[in-house]
């Protein structure tokens, strides 16, 4: 089930680059295919780039100069492992937002009357990227080879949580080898994530050393691409939702303090503070300088 | 439990400009405060704007010349029905990003120990946004105003969609009406939601034509604060999935072609094409010119 999640983040990493090259640079099929092909090269390579680099070759067998990616219509179906980890990532909880905005954004695909008639009322037009050809192409590579990460350490991050709330002993290290083997999210990225694995008991990739080095490189990357995304009205939630996802797992201190001021003022849910052990809940709308805060447990 | 998802996706925005004000623009919580409570006068005027306004001000009765919400930890609690909403969004399925960024948020704000060792690895400092004090606040303001709207339109194109597949005919208007009355999610806002569904039998709010209007004049500012966190490192996952439903919805062709391409290429899922009704199958890996695209039904 983790695995075809990984598999959906990754696939829906894809699309995103293939829109941003054609639609925001305007590369041509054949173009596409060279870019593919030519990522599948490196550090990259999986089966995953390599299918993708042939579809963009493939010719229409029905209708004449045309390529059968462009004669399929865009409503992406699902077997259901992809909502299947979503499910099981709220059950445990565990966050992991590329998998969740790869279903989400099959889930809309399917929503095609809806969409053309929003394209009409907001006279939708996807318009070029002002930017340099080969300079975009290196971020994009390099975004997508951080997002990948980011959306493998979602995976196993879900993985090991699960393995320790079901007390599977799961073996990381043998799971990342066998992923290295026949399945769709073989990928030269496992190497690795098998070396982080065997080198330590980590609750999350992110905390691996090499893998901070590599995501620190490729970070300016990611940063520009989901900016120039923004500016021009791509719809890149993969890479978005990987970029936050490192953003704040990072992060010592998170602005979810106000969250629970909130909850603790309209519901009495408390809340724990940072200098003192217990739960406590305070009366918010009185004037300051009477005690209303108490301590509960 | 859609006005809870909603209310989850509005709490989650209302911390992101807390970030990005007092940690990106350097605002201290008496500035805070005066800028949510400024807010709060205007169109967005909201329940949670106003406790928002009022939780700054509220000084902490146990350290001295503190303020409270600085000493309450940044670990969101949760009643459960964020999770429930997120997980009837993929059940039906309707796409509801935002707030699914806001449950996923408070679950990863709950990794306090992996995120104090991830801070350290990483060397994560907050940094300063260089941009005007006075432009930055106008922008938020229009961002928020925007992933309000957006945050409303999933939740309720979600109860449309339920209403529909379990013939419960929930009348969308009175829904808005009742919102407007003493729950959290009150906001000057949902008087335009209800003229809309009172207007027309809406699948989505993002399809009425004035909210079409109030989106296309905020647009350029939510791009701008997401492309400025993203520059920055600042996680916005309610705003960028809120910019990125709506690019996705208003987008005729989505690259979701390639992904069904991929899907049949691997696992024979089959696709439909967009000049012929049916469902298809081809095998991928042949020379072109091959006839090997069958027509299943």
């Amino acid at each position: 089930m983790v695995h075809n999640g990984i598999e959906y983040a990754i696939m829906q990493l894809l699309s995103e680059c293939y829109d941003l090259l054609s639609n925001g640079m305007g590369y041509t099929n054949t173009e596409l295919h060279g870019v593919f092909d030519n990522w599948n090269k490196g550090e990259m390579k999986s089966f995953l780039l390599e299918i993708t680099a042939t579809i963009f070759e493939k010719k229409d067998e029905k209708v004449n100069g045309k390529y059968l990616v462009d004669m399929i219509l865009d409503k992406a179906g699902a077997k259901g492992t992809g909502k299947w980890t979503s499910e099981e990532g709220l059950n445990l909880p565990m966050p992991i937002p590329t998998i969740d905005a790869a279903v989400m954004m099959r889930n809309l695909s399917s929503l095609i009357e809806e969409r053309n008639e929003a394209s009409a009322l907001y006279n939708t037009k996807p318009e070029r990227i002002n930017t340099d050809r080969k300079e975009f192409e290196g971020l994009l590579h390099d975004a997508l080879f951080f997002a990948t990460i980011i959306s493998y350490a979602q995976g196993l991050a879900m993985l090991t949580a699960a393995s320790t709330e079901l007390k599977m002993e799961i073996p990381l290290p043998e799971v990342v080898s066998v992923w290295r083997g026949g399945c769709i999210i073989r990928s030269g990225l496992l190497d690795y994530f098998k070396k982080a694995y065997e080198n330590a008991d980590l609750k999350n990739l992110l905390l691996d050393k090499d893998i901070v080095d590599l995501l620190k490189q490729k970070e300016t990357a990611i940063q520009k691409i989901a900016s120039l995304a923004a500016l021009n009205n791509y719809p890149v939630a993969g890479f978005m939702s990987s970029l936050n996802y490192f953003n704040a797992y990072r992060r010592k201190l998170l602005p979810t303090n106000l969250v629970q001021a909130q909850r603790d003022f309209f519901g009495e849910h408390t809340y724990q503070r940072i200098d003192e052990e217990g739960i406590f809940h305070t009366e918010w709308e009185t004037k300051s300088g009477t005690t209303l805060t108490k301590k509960l447990d």
